[in-house]
């Protein structure tokens, strides 16, 4: 059962400063073809930062696609010639302010294979010292800590909606539970 | 600081099946301008299929823009007209062949904010019956029913790297040691 759809051609629609976008014919097992439509990205990294009393350390920023701001672990692309545990740390500390001693790698996951290539690392930050945030150009990001107890609620109301944010708050409630 | 980036150009770049991506230039409280690449997506369900054995029902299939064969919960695209839970319905029939008496809704996350506006509706389906699956034209997909509890450990190993799963999996043992 474990094929591979054959490329039968590429064609280029799209290079941008995130994303490109690509559409690939292929050739499925019957021999018929068929279009995909993929959207390429240089992946990411997602941040769990987690403080000593028991919080998350989450952002809050305004997201084009969807036309709101909603809450989100601090996260950002993988530049060129970065390793996914650097740009963690530059990441956790541009977004937040926030310096880890200890930042654990946890697991690495897809965000929407169906369209999509963008793989997201996803790291755990304890011994965290608060310092200045450093937003780059155009960002405009809102830091709250709320302790973790109360997001399992905030998922359940439809006020924490982000894929990787909710990832994080389930993990970190097992965790929790595990060490008690 | 709940400011929206107010759309000063759009540019349709692509009109496809599944998604359609355009480039809006946005004005940013600085009054600075801005792009934002955006691929809009019409939404999806994603069903956590639980066995009355303890079991979750996965789905294995190829995925284009990663290249390879990977085991997520069955998902699919909303059409038009459709309400989230009767796509939930028709997927997991079409995918699995499990019909469930008991489909009830969970909670809905954006997959990848920063560039989508992709919503999936999550359900948990239970008191499920098996029949016979009814692919769609051009879909290979195998079914696999895995017990729960070794679910987490594919998690830590990569065998399980997509995001709405291990949003799934998480939230059932956390479900289960509830239940217990």
């Amino acid at each position: 059962m474990d094929y591979k759809e054959k490329t039968m051609k590429t064609e280029k629609i799209y290079e941008g400063k995130i994303v490109n976008l690509r559409i690939d014919t292929v050739e499925l097992p019957d021999k018929k073809y068929s279009k995909r439509e993929i959207v390429e990205h240089p992946g990411s990294v997602g941040i769990v930062p987690i403080t000593n009393d028991g919080c998350m350390v989450l952002v809050r920023q305004f997201r084009k696609p969807i036309e709101r701001s909603i809450l989100e672990i601090p996260a950002g692309k993988i530049e060129i010639n970065e390793e996914p545990r650097e740009t963690a740390l530059r990441e956790l500390v541009e977004e937040t302010g926030y310096h880890s001693k200890n930042m654990e790698f946890l697991f690495e996951f897809y965000t929407s294979p169906g369209f999509s290539n963008e793989k997201m690392y996803l790291f755990l930050a304890t011994d965290l010292l608060k310092g200045e945030a450093e937003p780059e150009d155009g960002e405009y990001i809102e830091v709250k800590k709320i302790k973790i107890e109360d997001l399992m609620d905030k998922i359940k109301k439809g006020e924490i909606s982000d894929s990787k944010t909710i990832i994080s708050i389930l993990f970190a409630r097992k965790h929790m539970d595990q060490s008690r």
